[in-house]
């Protein structure tokens, strides 16, 4: 497959704007709220980004039947804990960056004590957003559940931790790889997944072709990072590369090397797109090209 | 009334005991969770502490006629919320303290990377409770978007952000102090009383009067820890005394003096008792019982 074809496709381009137009409203300055706080949330919030999340969310959401514009509220959380959990890695006592999607990192912009409580603010939003926005209540309540167990200490936290301990570790293998991702990333991604299915009237089959579509993108997802880390420029990818390595980070190509990384990484794809067949064809063709678009970005 | 008087009644100390027992369960080991993690979060969140926000919680539920046993996720959620909100106060690019509870801080025993991540682990830990453990769906969603409000960017979040900006300000005055103490303690503390009240059935008039009771208490709250600052040793306490002045931190002592202060503290406690007179009068007893307490307490 060329990379043109798997540029994304107009109907996809829609629901980036369609979010980026909510994360605004979401976060637009409030009476209540200190002016340089808000700053902060947007400042990471609306710095551009790939929102894979938040379409994910969409597109699970039609290809279960429903609108898209219900699982807004779902898409636009998942992109708050997404930006928070990357701001509150960027501090000096983690993986301390100063350069996230080609600008200052938010620590280095409004100081640290900012940044973790811009971090809390975008996470706490969330879920105010979800509970609130999402109808009806017994959908509500699910989505918090799945999100907050996705993004929690069992989730995305918890993969965060055993992946700052992956470094001090002395035999790493694909199996701690693994399991570190499928927290860390991989999780929240499912979550994305299930969230917009649930929104659109997912049954149980629905959801299970949705959660498992969802554990191999996400999984192949982090391998591309991996990759694009030793192959992508700083130009492309707005952030430092070559840094993993350096750093003697656990890494998908570090532990099989470039080649069965991208094999890896196919046949998760081709894993992926095989649990759409539970759907009716002409619905879940956007989710079937953006898996591809995991695959062969470059970016 | 003698202090004597104003101690926790035996009801309320069994309230006590069963958030404990519900606390331990919620952060027992998991297999998912890196043991350091879960040891970071129990540490801070089983140190003790008055569990002033689970208590008000379980009584509001009780004052409307439900089951305290009903309202027992939401009370730990509470708890959970305010353990993170300490933890994250008192990292070193904070309030850099090294003392809480009467233990060494978070960070001084885990580092501030995990304690950072312990903290992200409560906050999400305890809308999972809340959306997976509250029924029905909808009063789960509505706890949710009771508690994130109180906890968010308007709120407890927004509060600690102006707190920390009103250290810089020259000219300090009664309307900052309390706009901020409203949101960085107040907003939670009403929050504990309505998602109670929803819980135990309370109409609109009784959620108006929970609400109300909780913002006067809050604030008297913070008015009785203000004056034990500058009243109490450090022994009763279990953290550094004197803080507050010696940073020329804005509190009601440094502003009012010390028997205005008291004053105010009384009045807004007779104030949250009158609210209670829409509640059959046993009921609503405790509540009436814990808010002399909040005015009489000595730690």
């Amino acid at each position: 497959m060329s990379k043109q074809a798997a540029r994304p496709e107009p109907s996809w381009q829609i629901h980036v704007e369609q979010v980026e137009t909510a994360l605004q409203r979401y976060v637009a300055p409030q009476d209540d709220c200190p002016p340089r706080l808000q700053e902060a949330m947007a400042y990471s919030l609306l710095a551009g980004g790939k929102r894979l999340r938040p379409v994910l969310a969409l597109l699970a959401c039609e290809a279960c039947g429903g609108k898209a514009e219900a699982a807004l509220p779902a898409a636009c959380a998942l992109e708050m804990v997404h930006t928070y959990s990357l701001i509150h890695d960027d501090l000096p006592a983690m993986d301390d960056d100063d350069l996230r999607r080609g600008r200052p990192t938010s620590h280095v912009v409004f100081g640290e004590a900012m940044a973790i409580l811009a971090g809390d603010g975008l996470l706490t939003l969330a879920f105010e957003i979800l509970a609130r926005d999402i109808c009806p209540g017994d959908t509500a309540a699910a989505c918090c559940a799945d999100l907050a167990s996705a993004a929690g200490y069992c989730g995305m936290v918890g993969g965060q931790v055993a992946d700052l301990e992956a470094g001090q570790q002395s035999v790493p293998n694909l199996e701690t790889l693994e399991r570190i991702h499928e927290r860390k990333t991989g999780r929240l991604l499912r979550s994305a997944l299930t969230m917009g299915g649930r929104i659109g009237g997912a049954d149980a089959q629905l959801l299970d072709a949705l959660d498992e579509y969802g554990r191999c993108v996400g999984l192949a997802f982090q391998i591309a990072d991996d990759l694009l880390d030793v192959t992508g420029s700083e130009q492309q990818l707005g952030k430092a590369v070559g840094k993993d390595a350096g750093q003697g980070k656990l890494t998908y190509p570090s532990l099989l090397g470039i080649e069965d990384s991208r094999d890896r990484a196919r046949e998760l794809i081709e894993r992926a797109c095989q649990c759409l067949t539970v759907f009716e064809d002409e619905r879940a063709r956007p989710l079937k090209s953006l898996a591809q678009f995991v695959l062969e970005r470059d970016h």
